[in-house]
Protein backbone atom coordinates (compact mmCIF):
# COMPACT_ATOMS: atom_id res chain seq x y z
CA UNK A 1 0.00 0.00 0.00
CA UNK A 2 1.54 3.29 -1.17
CA UNK A 3 -0.36 6.66 -0.34
CA UNK A 4 -1.19 9.04 -3.16
CA UNK A 5 0.72 11.47 -0.99
CA UNK A 6 3.85 9.78 -0.97
CA UNK A 7 3.76 9.05 -4.60
CA UNK A 8 3.90 12.43 -5.62
CA UNK A 9 7.02 12.91 -3.21
CA UNK A 10 8.56 10.17 -5.04
CA UNK A 11 7.61 11.39 -8.32
CA UNK A 12 9.24 14.79 -7.49
CA UNK A 13 12.45 12.87 -6.70
CA UNK A 14 12.56 12.78 -10.93
CA UNK A 15 13.79 16.72 -11.17
CA UNK A 16 17.33 17.35 -9.54
CA UNK A 17 15.64 20.41 -7.42
CA UNK A 18 13.70 18.08 -5.62
CA UNK A 19 16.38 15.36 -4.95
CA UNK A 20 18.80 18.57 -4.01
CA UNK A 21 16.23 19.61 -1.09
CA UNK A 22 15.36 16.27 -0.15
CA UNK A 23 18.63 14.71 0.14
CA UNK A 24 17.35 11.28 -1.95
CA UNK A 25 17.50 9.70 -4.97
CA UNK A 26 15.48 6.80 -7.25
CA UNK A 27 17.27 3.63 -8.04
CA UNK A 28 15.06 1.02 -9.66
CA UNK A 29 15.71 -2.27 -11.39
CA UNK A 30 16.69 -5.77 -8.93
CA UNK A 31 20.48 -5.64 -9.89
CA UNK A 32 21.01 -1.87 -9.11
CA UNK A 33 18.33 -2.53 -5.90
CA UNK A 34 19.71 -5.61 -4.51
CA UNK A 35 23.47 -3.98 -5.14
CA UNK A 36 23.00 -0.48 -3.08
CA UNK A 37 20.44 -2.71 -0.75
CA UNK A 38 23.35 -4.47 0.19
CA UNK A 39 25.59 -1.76 0.30
CA UNK A 40 26.89 1.07 2.95
CA UNK A 41 24.42 2.91 1.63
CA UNK A 42 20.97 4.43 3.47
CA UNK A 43 17.99 2.59 1.97
CA UNK A 44 15.11 4.54 2.98
CA UNK A 45 12.02 2.63 1.69
CA UNK A 46 11.68 -0.03 -1.14
CA UNK A 47 8.93 -0.71 -3.26
CA UNK A 48 8.26 -4.13 -4.85
CA UNK A 49 5.68 -5.64 -6.99
CA UNK A 50 4.16 -9.29 -6.17
CA UNK A 51 5.67 -10.08 -9.68
CA UNK A 52 9.00 -9.30 -8.07
CA UNK A 53 8.68 -10.74 -4.32
CA UNK A 54 7.37 -14.65 -6.75
CA UNK A 55 10.70 -14.22 -8.76
CA UNK A 56 12.70 -13.18 -6.04
CA UNK A 57 11.61 -13.73 -2.34
CA UNK A 58 13.57 -17.06 -1.91
CA UNK A 59 17.22 -15.61 -3.07
CA UNK A 60 17.03 -12.16 -1.10
CA UNK A 61 16.70 -11.92 2.95
CA UNK A 62 15.35 -8.37 2.78
CA UNK A 63 11.78 -8.85 1.83
CA UNK A 64 10.38 -8.08 4.79
CA UNK A 65 11.14 -4.33 4.76
CA UNK A 66 10.06 -4.17 1.29
CA UNK A 67 6.56 -2.27 0.40
CA UNK A 68 4.04 -3.95 -1.93
CA UNK A 69 2.39 -1.91 -4.69
CA UNK A 70 1.15 -2.98 -7.76
CA UNK A 71 2.03 -2.29 -11.59
CA UNK A 72 0.52 0.65 -12.36
CA UNK A 73 1.93 2.54 -8.73
CA UNK A 74 5.16 1.01 -10.28
CA UNK A 75 4.56 2.59 -13.22
CA UNK A 76 3.55 6.11 -12.21
CA UNK A 77 6.52 6.11 -9.70
CA UNK A 78 9.61 4.99 -11.86
CA UNK A 79 12.06 7.04 -14.02
CA UNK A 80 11.95 4.49 -16.81
CA UNK A 81 9.52 3.80 -19.98
CA UNK A 82 9.59 0.29 -19.02
CA UNK A 83 8.81 0.09 -15.29
CA UNK A 84 11.10 -1.89 -12.50
CA UNK A 85 9.32 -4.84 -10.56
CA UNK A 86 11.31 -2.93 -7.76
CA UNK A 87 12.40 0.66 -6.57
CA UNK A 88 14.11 1.87 -4.09
CA UNK A 89 14.63 5.61 -2.53
CA UNK A 90 18.05 6.00 -1.12
CA UNK A 91 19.70 8.32 0.84
CA UNK A 92 22.28 10.48 -1.14
CA UNK A 93 25.68 10.01 0.51
CA UNK A 94 27.80 13.09 1.06
CA UNK A 95 31.59 12.31 0.84
CA UNK A 96 34.71 14.40 1.19
CA UNK A 97 37.88 14.48 -0.08
CA UNK A 98 39.56 13.57 2.90
CA UNK A 99 38.22 10.24 2.41
CA UNK A 100 40.26 9.85 -0.77
CA UNK A 101 43.25 7.20 -0.20
CA UNK A 102 46.38 9.46 -0.91
CA UNK A 103 48.33 6.26 -2.65
CA UNK A 104 45.73 5.53 -5.08
CA UNK A 105 44.23 7.73 -8.16
CA UNK A 106 41.53 10.15 -8.45
CA UNK A 107 39.62 10.25 -11.49
CA UNK A 108 38.57 13.75 -11.86
CA UNK A 109 35.82 15.11 -14.24
CA UNK A 110 35.87 18.33 -15.98
CA UNK A 111 32.12 19.51 -17.45
CA UNK A 112 30.56 15.97 -18.24
CA UNK A 113 27.11 16.38 -18.90
CA UNK A 114 25.56 13.53 -20.44
CA UNK A 115 24.22 11.08 -17.72
CA UNK A 116 25.35 8.34 -20.33
CA UNK A 117 29.25 9.31 -19.61
CA UNK A 118 28.83 9.50 -16.60
CA UNK A 119 27.18 6.25 -15.82
CA UNK A 120 29.76 4.22 -18.22
CA UNK A 121 32.63 5.98 -16.29
CA UNK A 122 31.38 4.69 -12.71
CA UNK A 123 30.52 1.41 -13.79
CA UNK A 124 34.20 1.30 -15.74
CA UNK A 125 36.21 2.82 -12.98
CA UNK A 126 34.54 0.70 -10.46
CA UNK A 127 35.31 -2.41 -12.52
CA UNK A 128 38.87 -1.38 -12.39
CA UNK A 129 39.04 -0.81 -8.79
CA UNK A 130 39.02 2.96 -9.16
CA UNK A 131 36.70 3.99 -6.83
CA UNK A 132 37.55 8.09 -6.26
CA UNK A 133 35.79 10.76 -8.63
CA UNK A 134 35.98 14.11 -8.45
CA UNK A 135 33.45 15.98 -10.62
CA UNK A 136 33.23 19.57 -11.69
CA UNK A 137 30.56 21.56 -9.91
CA UNK A 138 29.45 21.89 -13.92
CA UNK A 139 29.00 17.66 -14.16
CA UNK A 140 25.67 15.84 -14.00
CA UNK A 141 25.07 14.78 -10.59
CA UNK A 142 24.96 10.80 -9.95
CA UNK A 143 21.93 10.80 -9.30
CA UNK A 144 20.35 11.55 -11.92
CA UNK A 145 18.04 8.79 -13.02
CA UNK A 146 19.65 8.05 -16.97
CA UNK A 147 23.41 7.97 -14.93
CA UNK A 148 22.17 5.61 -12.07
CA UNK A 149 20.73 3.36 -14.44
CA UNK A 150 24.25 3.66 -16.78
CA UNK A 151 26.36 2.49 -13.72
CA UNK A 152 24.57 -0.77 -13.51
CA UNK A 153 24.80 -0.43 -9.33
CA UNK A 154 28.33 0.61 -9.44
CA UNK A 155 27.47 4.35 -7.94
CA UNK A 156 27.25 2.11 -4.93
CA UNK A 157 31.16 1.28 -4.32
CA UNK A 158 32.90 4.83 -5.57
CA UNK A 159 33.37 8.11 -3.40
CA UNK A 160 32.13 10.81 -6.20
CA UNK A 161 32.74 14.51 -4.41
CA UNK A 162 31.71 17.69 -6.65
CA UNK A 163 33.89 21.05 -6.13
CA UNK A 164 35.82 22.98 -7.53
CA UNK A 165 37.96 21.45 -9.49
CA UNK A 166 40.40 23.70 -10.27
CA UNK A 167 40.99 24.65 -6.82
CA UNK A 168 41.06 20.75 -5.96
CA UNK A 169 44.11 20.04 -8.72
CA UNK A 170 45.93 23.38 -6.84
CA UNK A 171 45.66 21.86 -3.74
CA UNK A 172 46.82 18.56 -4.92
CA UNK A 173 50.67 19.36 -5.61
CA UNK A 174 51.58 16.32 -5.12
CA UNK A 175 49.85 14.42 -7.70
CA UNK A 176 50.68 14.42 -11.10
CA UNK A 177 47.66 15.14 -13.47
CA UNK A 178 47.03 13.55 -16.42
CA UNK A 179 44.34 14.57 -18.90
CA UNK A 180 43.90 13.77 -23.08
CA UNK A 181 44.71 15.98 -25.65
CA UNK A 182 45.40 15.70 -29.27
CA UNK A 183 48.96 16.92 -28.70
CA UNK A 184 49.46 14.45 -26.07
CA UNK A 185 52.17 11.54 -26.11
CA UNK A 186 50.86 8.24 -27.26
CA UNK A 187 49.38 6.78 -23.98
CA UNK A 188 51.39 3.27 -24.43
CA UNK A 189 54.62 5.22 -23.80
CA UNK A 190 53.06 6.81 -20.35
CA UNK A 191 54.28 5.56 -17.25
CA UNK A 192 52.02 6.05 -14.13
CA UNK A 193 52.95 6.58 -10.18
CA UNK A 194 49.74 5.51 -8.70
CA UNK A 195 48.25 8.33 -7.13
CA UNK A 196 47.66 10.44 -10.37
CA UNK A 197 44.73 12.61 -11.17
CA UNK A 198 43.27 11.49 -14.01
CA UNK A 199 41.39 13.83 -16.16
CA UNK A 200 38.56 13.32 -18.06
CA UNK A 201 37.10 16.13 -20.40
CA UNK A 202 33.46 16.51 -22.04
CA UNK A 203 32.42 15.00 -24.73
CA UNK A 204 31.90 18.59 -27.21
CA UNK A 205 34.75 20.49 -25.79
CA UNK A 206 37.44 18.29 -24.18
CA UNK A 207 39.54 20.02 -21.16
CA UNK A 208 38.53 23.24 -20.44
CA UNK A 209 41.53 26.28 -20.97
CA UNK A 210 41.41 26.85 -17.24
CA UNK A 211 42.51 22.93 -16.33
CA UNK A 212 44.55 22.30 -19.35
CA UNK A 213 47.23 24.90 -17.43
CA UNK A 214 47.46 22.64 -14.34
CA UNK A 215 47.98 19.64 -16.62
CA UNK A 216 51.68 17.84 -16.20
CA UNK A 217 51.35 15.39 -18.54
CA UNK A 218 49.31 15.26 -21.81
CA UNK A 219 48.39 11.88 -23.46
CA UNK A 220 46.78 10.94 -26.49
CA UNK A 221 45.15 7.96 -27.91
CA UNK A 222 46.75 7.14 -31.30
CA UNK A 223 44.71 6.37 -33.88
CA UNK A 224 47.81 4.51 -35.99
CA UNK A 225 45.67 2.41 -38.56
CA UNK A 226 43.06 5.77 -39.07
CA UNK A 227 43.05 7.25 -42.76
CA UNK A 228 43.60 10.87 -42.84
CA UNK A 229 39.78 11.64 -42.81
CA UNK A 230 38.75 9.00 -39.88
CA UNK A 231 36.81 9.88 -36.87
CA UNK A 232 37.78 13.14 -34.89
CA UNK A 233 37.31 12.17 -31.56
CA UNK A 234 36.64 9.70 -29.69
CA UNK A 235 33.46 9.03 -27.48
CA UNK A 236 34.41 10.20 -23.80
CA UNK A 237 33.50 7.24 -21.78
CA UNK A 238 35.77 5.65 -24.70
CA UNK A 239 38.33 7.31 -23.83
CA UNK A 240 38.52 7.13 -20.33
CA UNK A 241 37.99 3.43 -20.43
CA UNK A 242 41.28 2.83 -22.57
CA UNK A 243 42.88 5.77 -20.01
CA UNK A 244 41.36 3.30 -16.53
CA UNK A 245 42.60 -0.16 -18.43
CA UNK A 246 45.88 1.41 -19.40
CA UNK A 247 46.27 2.42 -15.99
CA UNK A 248 45.32 -0.87 -14.22
CA UNK A 249 47.20 -2.65 -17.31
CA UNK A 250 50.73 -0.42 -16.46
CA UNK A 251 50.39 -0.44 -12.57
CA UNK A 252 49.45 -4.08 -12.36
CA UNK A 253 52.88 -4.88 -14.32
CA UNK A 254 54.72 -2.86 -12.07
CA UNK A 255 53.47 -4.60 -8.53
CA UNK A 256 53.41 -8.02 -9.81
CA UNK B 1 9.69 24.68 -49.84
CA UNK B 2 8.82 20.95 -48.68
CA UNK B 3 5.15 19.44 -49.66
CA UNK B 4 3.36 18.08 -46.96
CA UNK B 5 3.20 14.47 -48.78
CA UNK B 6 6.99 14.83 -48.54
CA UNK B 7 7.19 15.68 -44.76
CA UNK B 8 5.15 12.36 -44.74
CA UNK B 9 7.45 9.98 -46.42
CA UNK B 10 10.50 11.50 -44.60
CA UNK B 11 8.30 10.82 -41.47
CA UNK B 12 7.85 7.49 -41.97
CA UNK B 13 11.89 6.80 -42.43
CA UNK B 14 11.66 7.17 -38.62
CA UNK B 15 10.68 3.64 -38.72
CA UNK B 16 12.73 0.84 -39.65
CA UNK B 17 9.40 -0.85 -41.69
CA UNK B 18 9.61 2.11 -43.87
CA UNK B 19 13.69 2.36 -43.84
CA UNK B 20 13.83 -1.60 -45.06
CA UNK B 21 11.40 -0.87 -47.96
CA UNK B 22 12.54 2.65 -49.23
CA UNK B 23 16.23 1.71 -48.67
CA UNK B 24 16.42 5.36 -47.25
CA UNK B 25 17.88 6.61 -43.68
CA UNK B 26 17.72 9.98 -41.88
CA UNK B 27 21.11 11.85 -41.60
CA UNK B 28 20.90 14.63 -38.74
CA UNK B 29 23.17 17.99 -37.73
CA UNK B 30 25.89 20.25 -38.98
CA UNK B 31 28.76 17.37 -38.44
CA UNK B 32 26.90 14.26 -39.70
CA UNK B 33 25.07 16.00 -42.81
CA UNK B 34 28.89 17.72 -44.06
CA UNK B 35 30.49 13.92 -43.20
CA UNK B 36 28.09 12.42 -45.06
CA UNK B 37 27.97 14.93 -48.38
CA UNK B 38 31.60 14.65 -48.60
CA UNK B 39 31.94 10.41 -48.09
CA UNK B 40 30.96 7.93 -51.27
CA UNK B 41 27.30 7.54 -50.00
CA UNK B 42 24.69 8.89 -51.96
CA UNK B 43 22.80 11.30 -50.30
CA UNK B 44 19.09 11.67 -52.00
CA UNK B 45 18.03 15.28 -50.25
CA UNK B 46 18.80 17.66 -47.98
CA UNK B 47 16.88 20.24 -45.89
CA UNK B 48 17.96 22.88 -44.01
CA UNK B 49 16.92 26.45 -42.09
CA UNK B 50 17.81 29.60 -42.65
CA UNK B 51 20.24 30.00 -39.88
CA UNK B 52 21.84 27.23 -41.33
CA UNK B 53 22.75 28.79 -44.61
CA UNK B 54 23.63 31.98 -42.75
CA UNK B 55 26.03 29.91 -40.52
CA UNK B 56 27.57 27.67 -43.12
CA UNK B 57 26.80 28.79 -46.22
CA UNK B 58 30.69 30.40 -46.87
CA UNK B 59 32.12 27.34 -45.24
CA UNK B 60 30.39 24.24 -47.32
CA UNK B 61 30.47 24.36 -51.31
CA UNK B 62 27.09 22.03 -51.16
CA UNK B 63 24.48 24.31 -50.63
CA UNK B 64 23.08 24.67 -54.31
CA UNK B 65 21.47 21.06 -53.56
CA UNK B 66 20.01 22.17 -50.20
CA UNK B 67 16.28 22.30 -49.87
CA UNK B 68 15.34 25.52 -47.03
CA UNK B 69 12.71 24.73 -44.76
CA UNK B 70 10.98 26.56 -41.59
CA UNK B 71 12.01 25.21 -38.32
CA UNK B 72 8.73 24.37 -37.63
CA UNK B 73 9.11 22.09 -40.65
CA UNK B 74 12.43 20.55 -39.76
CA UNK B 75 10.96 20.04 -36.07
CA UNK B 76 8.38 17.78 -37.75
CA UNK B 77 10.67 15.70 -40.24
CA UNK B 78 13.35 15.33 -37.66
CA UNK B 79 14.04 12.10 -35.25
CA UNK B 80 15.55 14.35 -32.29
CA UNK B 81 13.79 16.03 -29.31
CA UNK B 82 16.16 18.93 -30.05
CA UNK B 83 15.67 19.53 -34.08
CA UNK B 84 18.67 20.14 -35.96
CA UNK B 85 19.26 22.69 -38.37
CA UNK B 86 19.95 20.61 -40.85
CA UNK B 87 18.83 16.75 -42.14
CA UNK B 88 19.98 14.53 -45.26
CA UNK B 89 17.88 11.87 -47.01
CA UNK B 90 20.38 8.82 -47.90
CA UNK B 91 20.27 5.74 -49.79
CA UNK B 92 21.75 3.26 -47.99
CA UNK B 93 24.55 1.29 -49.22
CA UNK B 94 24.37 -2.31 -49.11
CA UNK B 95 27.85 -3.76 -48.92
CA UNK B 96 29.17 -7.35 -49.32
CA UNK B 97 32.11 -9.22 -47.67
CA UNK B 98 34.06 -9.72 -50.93
CA UNK B 99 34.54 -6.29 -50.34
CA UNK B 100 36.39 -7.29 -46.63
CA UNK B 101 40.09 -6.43 -47.02
CA UNK B 102 41.43 -10.06 -46.64
CA UNK B 103 45.00 -8.46 -44.43
CA UNK B 104 42.85 -6.73 -41.68
CA UNK B 105 40.91 -7.43 -38.61
CA UNK B 106 36.99 -7.59 -38.77
CA UNK B 107 34.94 -6.55 -36.27
CA UNK B 108 31.53 -8.84 -35.44
CA UNK B 109 28.88 -8.01 -33.45
CA UNK B 110 26.84 -10.63 -32.20
CA UNK B 111 23.43 -10.08 -31.31
CA UNK B 112 24.18 -5.94 -29.94
CA UNK B 113 20.79 -4.54 -29.86
CA UNK B 114 21.43 -1.31 -28.63
CA UNK B 115 21.78 1.60 -30.57
CA UNK B 116 23.87 3.59 -28.54
CA UNK B 117 26.47 0.57 -28.35
CA UNK B 118 26.52 0.10 -32.20
CA UNK B 119 26.99 4.15 -32.65
CA UNK B 120 30.13 4.14 -30.25
CA UNK B 121 31.22 1.08 -31.71
CA UNK B 122 31.29 2.65 -35.22
CA UNK B 123 33.02 5.73 -33.81
CA UNK B 124 36.11 3.63 -32.02
CA UNK B 125 36.24 1.01 -34.93
CA UNK B 126 36.37 4.36 -37.29
CA UNK B 127 38.76 6.13 -34.85
CA UNK B 128 41.14 3.08 -35.39
CA UNK B 129 40.94 2.58 -38.92
CA UNK B 130 39.01 -0.25 -38.82
CA UNK B 131 36.46 -0.69 -41.13
CA UNK B 132 35.06 -3.62 -41.53
CA UNK B 133 32.60 -4.61 -39.28
CA UNK B 134 30.02 -8.06 -39.44
CA UNK B 135 26.57 -7.89 -37.34
CA UNK B 136 24.65 -10.69 -36.98
CA UNK B 137 20.63 -10.37 -38.10
CA UNK B 138 19.29 -9.60 -34.69
CA UNK B 139 21.88 -6.54 -34.14
CA UNK B 140 20.20 -3.59 -34.17
CA UNK B 141 20.29 -1.69 -38.34
CA UNK B 142 23.12 0.61 -38.39
CA UNK B 143 20.59 3.12 -40.23
CA UNK B 144 18.58 3.72 -36.91
CA UNK B 145 18.65 7.12 -36.11
CA UNK B 146 19.82 6.63 -32.22
CA UNK B 147 22.83 4.79 -34.23
CA UNK B 148 23.88 6.93 -36.52
CA UNK B 149 23.80 10.02 -34.03
CA UNK B 150 26.22 8.21 -31.66
CA UNK B 151 28.39 7.56 -34.63
CA UNK B 152 29.23 11.54 -34.98
CA UNK B 153 29.77 10.65 -38.73
CA UNK B 154 31.75 7.39 -38.69
CA UNK B 155 28.63 5.50 -40.47
CA UNK B 156 29.66 7.10 -43.71
CA UNK B 157 33.28 5.37 -43.38
CA UNK B 158 32.78 1.53 -42.16
CA UNK B 159 31.42 -1.32 -44.20
CA UNK B 160 28.82 -2.96 -42.39
CA UNK B 161 27.12 -6.29 -43.49
CA UNK B 162 24.44 -8.03 -41.60
CA UNK B 163 24.27 -11.56 -41.85
CA UNK B 164 24.29 -15.41 -40.69
CA UNK B 165 27.04 -14.93 -38.04
CA UNK B 166 27.61 -18.37 -37.66
CA UNK B 167 27.77 -19.13 -41.14
CA UNK B 168 30.38 -15.99 -41.64
CA UNK B 169 32.37 -17.59 -39.22
CA UNK B 170 32.94 -20.91 -40.14
CA UNK B 171 33.62 -19.52 -43.78
CA UNK B 172 36.56 -17.68 -42.93
CA UNK B 173 38.36 -20.42 -41.61
CA UNK B 174 41.84 -18.71 -41.81
CA UNK B 175 41.04 -15.86 -39.45
CA UNK B 176 41.13 -16.48 -35.64
CA UNK B 177 38.00 -15.53 -33.98
CA UNK B 178 38.68 -13.67 -30.81
CA UNK B 179 36.00 -12.96 -28.29
CA UNK B 180 35.44 -11.96 -24.37
CA UNK B 181 34.86 -14.20 -21.77
CA UNK B 182 34.72 -14.35 -17.82
CA UNK B 183 37.47 -16.83 -17.96
CA UNK B 184 39.41 -15.58 -21.21
CA UNK B 185 43.07 -15.25 -21.04
CA UNK B 186 44.22 -11.08 -20.20
CA UNK B 187 44.30 -8.79 -22.83
CA UNK B 188 47.81 -7.61 -22.55
CA UNK B 189 49.20 -11.40 -23.03
CA UNK B 190 47.01 -11.46 -26.46
CA UNK B 191 49.45 -11.69 -29.80
CA UNK B 192 47.44 -10.28 -32.95
CA UNK B 193 47.91 -11.53 -36.14
CA UNK B 194 46.30 -8.35 -38.09
CA UNK B 195 43.52 -10.54 -39.68
CA UNK B 196 41.70 -11.83 -36.98
CA UNK B 197 37.64 -11.50 -36.27
CA UNK B 198 36.97 -9.76 -33.34
CA UNK B 199 33.87 -10.87 -31.64
CA UNK B 200 31.47 -8.06 -29.12
CA UNK B 201 28.50 -9.96 -27.44
CA UNK B 202 25.44 -8.11 -26.09
CA UNK B 203 25.55 -6.24 -23.33
CA UNK B 204 23.21 -8.32 -21.81
CA UNK B 205 24.22 -12.04 -22.75
CA UNK B 206 27.54 -11.73 -23.55
CA UNK B 207 28.55 -14.34 -26.61
CA UNK B 208 25.78 -16.20 -27.73
CA UNK B 209 26.40 -20.52 -27.05
CA UNK B 210 26.41 -21.17 -30.41
CA UNK B 211 29.33 -18.38 -31.53
CA UNK B 212 31.36 -19.74 -28.26
CA UNK B 213 32.08 -22.74 -29.95
CA UNK B 214 33.80 -21.50 -32.95
CA UNK B 215 35.99 -19.28 -31.15
CA UNK B 216 39.88 -19.86 -30.87
CA UNK B 217 40.96 -17.16 -28.56
CA UNK B 218 38.91 -16.09 -25.39
CA UNK B 219 39.87 -13.11 -24.10
CA UNK B 220 39.32 -10.96 -20.75
CA UNK B 221 39.75 -7.79 -19.33
CA UNK B 222 41.46 -8.05 -16.22
CA UNK B 223 40.15 -6.04 -12.83
CA UNK B 224 43.50 -6.98 -10.77
CA UNK B 225 42.48 -3.63 -8.48
CA UNK B 226 38.82 -4.15 -8.23
CA UNK B 227 37.39 -5.13 -5.18
CA UNK B 228 35.71 -8.53 -4.39
CA UNK B 229 32.43 -6.97 -4.96
CA UNK B 230 32.92 -4.66 -7.42
CA UNK B 231 31.22 -3.89 -11.19
CA UNK B 232 30.08 -7.58 -12.94
CA UNK B 233 30.84 -6.47 -16.11
CA UNK B 234 31.77 -3.58 -18.67
CA UNK B 235 29.75 -1.98 -20.87
CA UNK B 236 29.75 -3.83 -24.00
CA UNK B 237 31.31 -0.93 -26.21
CA UNK B 238 33.98 0.10 -23.67
CA UNK B 239 34.87 -3.63 -23.83
CA UNK B 240 34.77 -3.02 -27.37
CA UNK B 241 37.14 0.02 -27.31
CA UNK B 242 40.02 -1.32 -25.16
CA UNK B 243 40.39 -4.37 -27.60
CA UNK B 244 40.06 -2.28 -30.58
CA UNK B 245 42.30 -0.18 -28.71
CA UNK B 246 44.89 -3.04 -27.47
CA UNK B 247 44.79 -4.63 -31.17
CA UNK B 248 45.72 -1.05 -32.72
CA UNK B 249 48.44 -0.61 -30.08
CA UNK B 250 49.92 -3.99 -30.28
CA UNK B 251 49.95 -4.08 -34.43
CA UNK B 252 51.78 -0.68 -34.51
CA UNK B 253 54.19 -2.28 -31.99
CA UNK B 254 55.10 -5.08 -34.76
CA UNK B 255 54.68 -2.85 -37.85
CA UNK B 256 56.82 -0.41 -36.48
Amino acid sequence: MISKGKMSSIKMLHQKKYRDIEQKFIVEGTKSCLEVLKSSLEVLETYVTQKWIFDNAKSTPFSDLFTIITPKEMESISCLSTPPEILSIVKIPTYSISEFKKDKPIIALDNVRDPGNLGTIIRTADWFGLDQIYCSENCVEFTNPKVIQATMGSFSRIKIVYGNLVKFLTENPERKKMGMFMEGAPIETIDFEGNEILIIGSESHGISEEISQLINQKIHIPNYHAAINGAESLNASIAAGILLYQFSSKKRYKLS
